[in-house]
């Protein structure tokens, strides 16, 4: 338990988060991103959202066909991006340009407020700096477990587990109901199937049909706002 | 360019590494693995590699099937697992635990030696805490490249993305001709294809069949002894 006390970004609230607020506002270091607006990162800079959500993409190299066929050197097509999570409020993020391989960050809810920094603008809070060091180890372990989760060969495996993690990170309790199993962890987000496919590499069909697999064997529940819910998993102990 | 000097695991040799090493040696906490053998890790703990290199593996909740069959909570059979990376000598490694998802690491080479002591420990050391760190910063990057590359619909942009990060990552420099572009680098191991396959998620008649093709298109080049080399592109500038 050790660990999660130490890696859970729920037990982390930035201690001097509000100190860095009023420095990055003073500094113009600071700025509102309308839903789907792309963040303009620049590598070697420091990255930290204030609210709202920002949605990790990736673009890559693609292999050019053995026929003589137009080069495509990184897909641009948002919808050829892949998808790489999510980061929420109070969390750091980077995006190191690789060629040829890019990143990409952008905001997942209107008033997604992002503030930048230099690192060595870290070195006046050196607590803060661990923080958000340490905040980097936890979404690392996270993305070992998402990889572990996409690794997985039957697609209702990848759909469960990405939801399972997700719902881990990022869920806010809700109850549908009196009885004691009708409580759970629901996704601060709607997501489309088709969205879903995307992040597991499956069909908007393949996904709406597992939804509802899922839904039976009572693996997850839908809320009435079509919100995604990971039910509560009572144990005997 | 700030960023990548700042990431490389090259650039950045840990300057306190054979004080390290003495202490854990004088502690009892260096062991020397065979290939293929487990590392018994714990929550809590942060592992170095000291020599050889580690492989980082994942297993996952499976969903029972429609039908009445027997659960299966966890996979264990190796074959099972997904391939979550490579960590070099060097490198630092920790495993946390989050059921129902476990992370695993095993040698990858024969006398990989593994150190290993409490966060805490890291306290008599700050400026070795903080490569640490930065080594789990960059680490992370990588992760967000790979689940790029994974992302991908075409196994063939899967196949090549995977070889040129672990190209970039751990490639050693190699030539087999004379001529400026008979160079590259190569990986350090031999990957078979059906290992390729599990870690893209492809078979291994399909990752066969498109090794043929990179190769026919100079994307990658197989030297003598079966490794595999990306080689250096030339460009005009």
């Amino acid at each position: 338990m050790e660990s999660n006390a130490t890696l859970s970004h729920k037990n982390r609230p930035f201690l001097t988060w509000q100190l860095i607020i009023d420095w990055a506002e003073e500094h113009y270091r600071s700025r509102i991103f309308n839903k789907d607006e792309r963040i303009p990162t620049r590598p070697g800079l420091l990255y930290l959202v204030q609210k709202g959500f920002i949605r990790l993409a990736g673009s890559t190299y693609t292999v050019p066909g053995k026929k003589k066929s137009k080069p495509k050197p990184v897909e641009t097509d948002p919808e050829e991006q892949t998808f790489l999570g999510f980061v929420g409020a109070g969390q750091p993020f980077e995006l190191a340009q690789t060629s040829p391989f890019t990143l990409q960050a952008y905001a997942y809810c209107e008033e997604t407020t992002v503030l930048w920094m230099y690192w060595q603008d870290l070195d006046n809070w050196p607590h803060f700096r661990r923080e958000v060091l340490d905040a980097f180890r936890y979404q690392h372990q996270r993305k070992l477990l998402w990889l572990s989760v996409l690794g997985q060969r039957r697609t209702i495996d990848r759909l469960y587990g990405s939801i399972a993690l997700l719902a881990e990170e990022f869920g806010e309790p809700c109850q549908w109901g009196e009885k004691l199993e009708q409580r759970g962890d629901r996704l601060p987000w709607l997501l489309t199937h088709a969205q879903i496919g995307i992040a597991i590499g499956a069909t908007r069909v393949t996904v709406t049909r597992m939804m509802g697999q899922l839904r039976q064997q009572g693996l997850i529940h839908v809320l009435d706002d079509n919100s995604i819910c990971l039910p509560i998993k009572l144990t005997s102990n």
